[in-house]
């Protein structure tokens, strides 16, 4: 990448962590924060994911003891949702994303459980920013830092660490052509609804939970947005691995499809690439490698 | 693995080293050495590689600005032929890895460059020891180390490494059916030539120099030797893609084929398994997951 793009470019491989996905870091800090305040009443958890946010969850529920249900898109990874269930969580599967939040909502909003938002959530948002703070550490002099974006959970921590530090690296977010509610909304000046496209990258497709806290923090500190294609995501997945010996799925390879695909400046910068997640099914690689 | 084994295990991750094998450790080992060693006359060097210390060493060439010419095996995977020629190296196929080898001393011994042995080298297998090293910083309540043995360079420079710092570890070599001229030469008592069978690991296939170093040492440091099959090998790859979302060489699964193959002691033992490298062609992988 840093051949082709005449920049530095690094990956932030968060497809080594436990259940391969960033997700395990806002989960396990919002499940920590639900344990300390609920000392003598177990919290009951509800969730809805594409997939990475529940595997995380179901493992950050697991160790705390505490029972999940997560709501999911019948059209997740098989990878994903066999995990989740591995790992003891209740399944329920819908017919797309944005049902599934929708039903997640509605489960708790009935008092019987908690509902832990993948992205608006202030805890879930505040253990992704992790990431941030790592890079900053790992590499003083980066640029810019790029991020992919689904609901904006990690772009926005991300974002909230480095500019709270003071760190003058540009804050890049990356979102699929077929399912952009930043890029659509940023124009419109507030969230819209949106027709969602078919895309690879099954962990960025859905609208906006119309409540998120992400779309203040993106609009107010997020630097540039930019789209790939799904041409691009699958030359990055086919790259990441030929290249760099890694596993990514479509929505973990956004951010380095950003830079292959040439939508971003590079030349002479130092780029961190966040690598987000390694969840894709053993046949969708096969067929791209 | 921890599960299947009900042992501790974990991986030493030499598969996201630059070139995506241990062999970096012992080619810039080597190749500083000789750097130091020839400061007024450049050396040129010369190998035999079955591929990845190929790789290696002409990753280290290019950066000392050393010439290289690496015989390789003609059924050595593409990606570490294309490697090793677009790292600058002259690249000479062979039938096989015993021709490659034979012709590469042939080579230096005319005068006209050095051999840097992929196993048979002082500097080679000091290289390698600091995996071992690092396994101890790492976990120093480690009761077993196992690692995949070829030529044997990595497992004498990791038994060196562990037995001379005094540490009680077990010292575990994986070779596989196949190929195992050391399973042969230490029933024999000494190095014998051996028939070597079709195998997966291309990185372990092959007789021994008949004057390596590193026969006496694996007799007099190692502590256990095993053998895996072809069908362990192709189970340890995909279990790693599915299980670990990494990807391995047969070659670098074989530590991992011994484990979940049953063939080592695990039950309530901390053991680290190096996983060695990660050069698979990706029809071989997308094949097997």
């Amino acid at each position: 990448m840093s051949t082709l793009s005449g920049g530095d470019v690094f990956l932030k491989l968060e497809t080594l962590q436990p259940t391969f996905s960033f997700k395990i870091r806002g989960a396990l800090n919002a499940v920590a924060a639900i344990v300390e305040g609920h000392a003598r009443q177990p919290a009951r958890l509800v969730t809805a994911s594409a997939g990475n946010h529940g595997q995380a969850l179901s493992h950050a529920a697991r160790i705390a003891g505490l029972p999940l249900t997560v709501y999911v898109p019948e059209t997740a990874p098989r990878a994903k949702q066999e995990t989740i269930r591995r790992l003891g969580a209740e399944l329920i599967g819908c017919a797309d994303y944005d049902e599934a939040e929708s039903r997640a909502k509605q489960h708790a909003a009935s008092g019987a459980a908690t509902f832990i938002s993948p992205y608006s959530h202030p805890d879930v948002i505040a253990g992704a920013g992790t990431v941030g703070l790592e890079i900053l550490q790992q590499d003083p002099g980066v640029d810019a830092i790029v991020v992919p974006v689904g609901g904006g959970g990690l772009l926005s921590g991300i974002a909230v660490a480095v500019k709270g530090s003071g760190h003058r690296a540009e804050i890049v977010g990356v979102e699929v052509e077929a399912s952009c509610p930043f890029r659509q909304g940023l124009d419109a000046g507030r969230i819209v609804h949106i027709e969602v496209g078919r895309t690879l990258a099954d962990g960025l497709s859905g609208n906006l939970d119309p409540d998120t806290i992400t779309f203040e923090i993106v609009r107010t500190l997020v630097d540039r947005m930019t789209l790939v294609t799904e041409h691009h995501l699958r030359d990055a997945i086919a790259g990441v691995f030929h290249n760099e010996r890694l596993i990514a799925e479509a929505a973990g390879a956004a951010g380095v499809a950003a830079i292959t695909g040439n939508t971003l400046p590079t030349k002479g910068r130092r780029i961190a690439v966040v690598l987000s997640g390694a969840n894709i099914d053993s046949d969708v690689l096969a067929s791209l490698i």
